[in-house]
């Protein structure tokens, strides 16, 4: 029988994914388990977006141009203007979701055995990109006790190599929340310039700021011309998920023209997610507003519901629509799947996704699990009440 | 300014798409171009396809589950099963076009520096992908002068090393149009087995066999379940190449676990187009019957007339909507060119893809031009009397 690759062996698995067994196990027993492991908002998508698709009329199905339709490039550019982001249509490679983004950014700058410094906990899929690129991570780690701030510079100056060949942040943070501040973009910015490196951010969750804090995007930084890479996605800001469709934006030439490269061997990102996701620039702000004022309810609801729970230690994040909390048991892992195996409260439980996950350092975030706030008020303070009653039991089992 | 990565220096220009700003040029002047570069089939997409997308309601445009909807792979697997391909659902995993699944089989089969030997030429976007996941293209040589049937046997036996993990077959091949027969899909299985060896096919024009040859898929011989990791697509069987939808398909468990890693970091393949797929399998035989007429038809006009013209060299392929020829010039991309910059018959000119690029060996193939028939007869007949006239002019230029 031929061997697989290494690269194959060492994939990590999804940890968001990793318990869908435990859940359809829970489910299987007639319990409602309310999903708090994953990033699938429950907001609906702008009927605009949808209409556009079903009003689009046209015989063949045929590729698109590999960077995306102009036209769509062409309104996305406005988009981001409007937003004061200095972003050109030429600037604008459609992909297929962040995901390809991604790719297309490691692929475009790092080879094998080249490093990216990341701060940590980062977006677990961002092991999977690397190990696929055959380059490799090395984590920055952040801390619970901040929020999940900006590591200090002297910590990733520390870790730079000459094989350092760029950092990547996520702003707002997925699984932290964490908003970066004018400052610590600043500072980064010169981190970046000094070391000559590439600062690649993903940005997905743009829109998703609170509380009257303001996103900085690496696109509205001026020294950052050569060395800003945005990663963007319709997936969160229009609850679009399914379409898979994103982007990468920079304004360094040379790095698009290879990024071009890599769009031109898979040929096109998906035509009938392209039609509804230029519809969905249509969106009016009030849609925003209304997303927004939910989330960040939604947000004061379940934070202040996790910590009025003994030993549970959780801030209350300014951005996205995750926050990471500390539990009082020893494995998170542990604890998530006996949520899901062993536990109901009235036929219902709950699935966290365990932090360790989203950690590249071996052995920490154990008691940590990453959580989505993209349930109703109602369910997600359900939700609270649920791990508040099951760690008593827990905690007795674990002793 | 930080630097690029080799890798984005590495990946090859389309040769597909690289000549697009000389069309551009041409239909600038008001020139009509015949594309006979790339294999964007003009035939229509199923009815019944494009219809489910607009017929589909719901809410929330959601992730799919990693290896697409469960009732898509259920029918495909069916499907499948009607063409006595040995496909059960947990075979399949629904990638985005059949790039993705490529992507996925070299990253589940191959480590950076690993070796696979592709029979070239061989579709150029394999070059892409190979750099992208830092692995080494090992090509054998096949011949115009018999159509490009299968190299030798002792030729591949001579390239393979502890590095080889895979062969890599287009059935029927593109650029080529060559159908394997079946002592040679055997010569294959033999080898791959003896070797224990990853036999991945590109089988993506399989319904595309004329002249009553057929088939015959890796799927449907037994010696290979281990070995064998089929990549399909539905872009050219329903002639939806802009839904990007595409599987990769393996009996081999340890394959699909690596493969489904990778599936998971990118979360889930588009959702319209997994719509549209779906319903494209209810699309009744006559459909195909009557679309493999058409490129029968037009295989046979536009083989005829190119084989007409003065020292041209092609011969009939029994598969898939391509042709290799070999024109009667030292450089067919300065052919190719001066065909779009230079040159019109009453307003007229043709865009093919010269062959270079679907080699991997430096200098082979110069004279040679890749032409898809994906045009309707008049237009392959003009095309033709294009060549015809323009190679006078040419021949006379180049002297």
């Amino acid at each position: 029988m031929p061997k697989i690759s290494q690269k194959g062996i060492n994939m990590p698995e999804s940890p968001i994914r990793k318990l869908v067994p435990y859940a359809e196990k829970a489910k299987s027993k007639g319990h409602h388990v309310y999903h708090l492991n994953i990033g699938q908002p429950d907001i609906k998508t702008p009927q605009g977006a949808l209409q556009a698709v079903k009003d689009a009329n046209f015989e063949v199905l045929e590729y698109s141009h590999s960077a995306g339709f102009e036209s769509y490039r062409k309104k996305l550019a406005t988009y981001y203007q409007g937003h004061h982001l200095n972003v050109d249509f030429s600037d604008i490679i459609i992909t297929t979701g962040g995901s390809e983004a991604l790719m297309f950014a490691l692929g475009s700058t790092l080879d094998p055995d080249d490093e990216i410094i990341i701060p940590e906990p980062f977006y677990a899929n961002y092991n999977g990109f690397s190990i696929s690129n055959g380059v490799k991570i090395v984590p920055v780690m952040s801390s619970i006790d901040n929020g999940f701030a900006l590591p200090s510079i002297s910590e990733f100056e520390k870790l730079i190599t000459p094989k350092t060949k760029a950092i990547l942040i996520c702003n707002p943070g997925n699984p932290t929340g964490y908003l970066y501040s004018e400052q610590e973009m600043q500072q980064l910015t010169d981190l970046v310039v000094k070391h000559d490196l590439f600062l690649i951010a993903d940005e997905v969750y743009r829109e998703f700021a609170y509380d009257g804090f303001k996103h900085i995007s690496v696109m509205s930084i001026p020294a950052l011309a050569n060395h800003a890479i945005m990663v963007d996605s319709v997936s969160k800001r229009y609850s679009m998920c399914g379409a898979r469709i994103g982007c990468i934006v920079s304004k360094n030439k040379e790095l698009m023209t290879a990024a071009m490269k890599f769009a031109q061997a898979r040929l096109s990102p998906p035509t009938f997610a392209q039609i509804a996701s230029e519809a969905a620039l249509d969106t009016p702000e009030s849609y925003f507003d209304e997303v927004i004022t939910e989330y960040r309810e939604r947000r004061d609801v379940f934070i202040k519901a996790l910590q009025e729970i003994d030993g549970v230690q959780v801030t209350a994040p300014h951005g996205s629509f995750y926050c990471v909390a500390k539990f009082p048991v020893k494995n998170a892992d542990d604890f998530a799947k006996w949520l899901l195996e062993d536990y109901d409260l009235n036929g219902e439980t709950v699935m966290i996704a365990p932090a360790a996950g989203f950690y590249s350092t071996p052995g920490v975030g154990l008691d940590e699990a990453r959580m989505a706030y993209v349930l109703k008020k109602e369910d997600l303070l359900r939700s609270a009440q649920i791990l508040k009653e099951a760690l008593k039991v827990y905690q007795g089992i674990e002793k």
